[in-house]
């Protein structure tokens, strides 16, 4: 099905997004080589996430393009520059690549690196150039990766190479909602065994924080969201207690599981200003509260000021779990592998790249939980 | 003048206030000997601090009272279970004393330890009752401290032994707002060799927290304030570079001198939640924003939500700039000895306990600033 054109690049099939608000069309694309700090990838495994409907939904989204941006595959070709990965290697694939040498990759920041965020906008790939045509019209690349698809070409830095061992359809799903949650916890918070720790949300992140948080040790683990089916389910991934926080003052709740100090570490991951306000409340003196989520760009975040010193509470906005990929996707791998971090269970089903408006209307009608995901595996 | 009285303790002289919003009286009080857990202290100097002009107009504070609570002194004698000073030490003294045993102690963050908090608010010592008296009348202490007064009975963990050589006037400074400002900068902010800091407020707390983030190895120090004369003595103690924030949007100037980025920290001794925005739009993506200056109880602090996660700064409360006296009383002192600390430039003058309102009133008239100290000093 796929030619590989030598000089010329390849022709694979792809879902592609001709316009906003559209389903996606399978369609054959052309891909062009990579550049010398770029990889060419085979793409194994792809999950759906929300945030490819929130693309598609978006007006701003340049089109066409071909989504996905949580994905694994196998290294096929390298450019000349390239020295982190090799032809044969199964990688999983980052979304914020990064480039290794600014104050914020040098201060071990990877994931505030800028380099990626014009052409994150662009729908380009970092030299602000597409590698996806269709009879010469440029197809946009998205987060750099554009997963839905049998091959993708991506910069170095977006690619980590995984242990042996590591399935596909797993594999796929680290680089997202799995990397954040966990790291939120275990990079940004910084969870210490004994500790106490809230998550509010539980979707793709929020599970995953709690995953984090049991990793790490935590002795309490507090899921809190307004539905009980996601309450239900946190139990399954590491929670020990739940708090519906539809219910007012549902940190009383909270103070109440923590000798009424409140928690040592709450994780935010709704991008709802009041849960983050219940998670403030929520924490205890000298704890940490960590945002994960995305606001409302334009939404104000109100905290008491009064005896804010006093309290001596941190409040930590944290961009992709403070994650390292190079650094932290190989050990994320290995606590999949040493049955320490649950990934199957995040696999609803899988399903082929013909079905993927399937997975994208599931978004739609509520059929599918935020939390599982849907992965598409190529042959 | 002082009688010890053995078992029945001392008389000493004290500048007591009878009540809130009248002038200090100079009259003999009745000193009880310290109980097992405590530890009487000549006292040598004790710095006339805002915070005691605040406590005079405070109608809610218990009188009469004998306020100070910046001193140093000499160890007179210790109770049978006080394990950390003995008779002869020189000693700084702290308002916050704390547990030891306590979370929040266990943790480290003894500046958040709960048990002087009801004492303190009350004005007796730990166990609740006071160690003074006037003609059987109890007289309130003041932050469990009461140093206007020759002599002081106070909790042991308000004691930290200083090194040999350190001056008795620069000695009672150190435990309110030279370990707190210093103490925002080193430890709570955890200012790093080559950094950016911004500081906004130059008081008694801010020109400290320049000189911690100088000690610290900051390669630019912004001082910030809407009085140009503060902006002007903070390059005495280690600015390299001043801003006008009267001025709108002030913060572009900051971001100006840090390559467009902002700061790597900020810290915003104010107290004035404007001020601490202008702080926040300051600081750089991963940056950190640490609050010292206590807000008005009824504020709230408004933050912008959007985009919040992704620029992953961190906001800190900090009380007491995370000092924890025993461990950092003496390495200030010996920063003071080394010459890396300025404390002389800090006292204005030294007075006698008769002439203690006329400090009192330089703060009324304006004639004294917030950095620098009248500092009492006795025989």
């Amino acid at each position: 099905m796929v030619r590989i054109l030598n000089r010329r690049g390849a022709i694979m099939r792809a879902a592609v997004l001709m316009e906003t608000n559209k389903p996606l069309e399978i369609k054959e694309v052309h891909l062009l080589n990579p550049k010398e700090n770029e990889v060419l990838v085979k793409i194994g495994a792809t999950g759906v996430c929300h945030s490819d409907l929130n693309a598609i939904e978006d007006p701003t989204t340049p089109t066409p393009t071909i989504l996905g941006h949580e994905g694994a595959g196998i290294v096929v070709a390298v450019g000349s520059s390239v020295k982190t990965v090799k032809v044969g290697d199964k990688v999983a694939l980052s979304w914020v690549p990064y480039c290794g040498v600014c104050e914020f990759c040098l201060d071990g920041t990877v994931n505030l690196c800028e380099s990626a965020f014009g052409p994150m906008f662009d729908g380009t790939l970092l030299d602000g150039t597409s590698r996806l045509h269709i009879n010469g019209e440029t197809i946009y690349h998205n987060s750099l990766l554009s997963t839905f698809a049998e091959y993708a070409v991506v910069p170095e830095m977006s690619c980590v190479k995984l242990p042996d061992g590591m399935p596909m359809a797993q594999a796929a799903l680290i680089g997202c909602g799995v990397a954040t949650g966990y790291g939120a916890a275990v990079k940004a918070a910084g969870v210490t065994p004994g500790s106490t720790v809230a998550v509010f949300g539980i979707g793709g992140v929020g599970i995953n924080a709690i995953q984090g948080a049991k990793i790490a040790g935590a002795s309490k683990i507090i899921a809190c969201d307004i539905k009980e089916s996601n309450l239900e389910l946190a139990k399954q991934f590491g929670a020990t207690h739940t708090v519906n926080t539809s219910i007012p003052d549902s940190f009383e709740q909270i103070k109440g599981l923590t000798n009424g100090l409140g928690v040592h570490y709450s994780i935010d991951c709704t991008g709802n200003t009041r849960a983050t306000e219940t998670a403030w409340h929520s924490t205890r003196k000298g704890g940490t509260i960590v945002i994960v989520g995305a606001f409302n760009p334009n939404q104000t975040l109100n905290l008491p000021a009064g005896g804010f010193h006093r309290v001596g509470k941190t409040i930590k906005g944290s961009f992709y779990g403070d994650i390292q990929p190079l650094k932290d996707f190989p050990v994320i791998a290995q606590l999949y592998l040493d049955g320490k971090l649950k990934l199957d269970e995040l696999i609803l089903k899988t399903i082929k790249l013909d079905d993927i408006n399937i997975a994208i209307d599931s978004f739609h009608n509520h059929s599918c939980s935020n939390v599982g995901r849907t992965v598409v595996t190529f042959d």
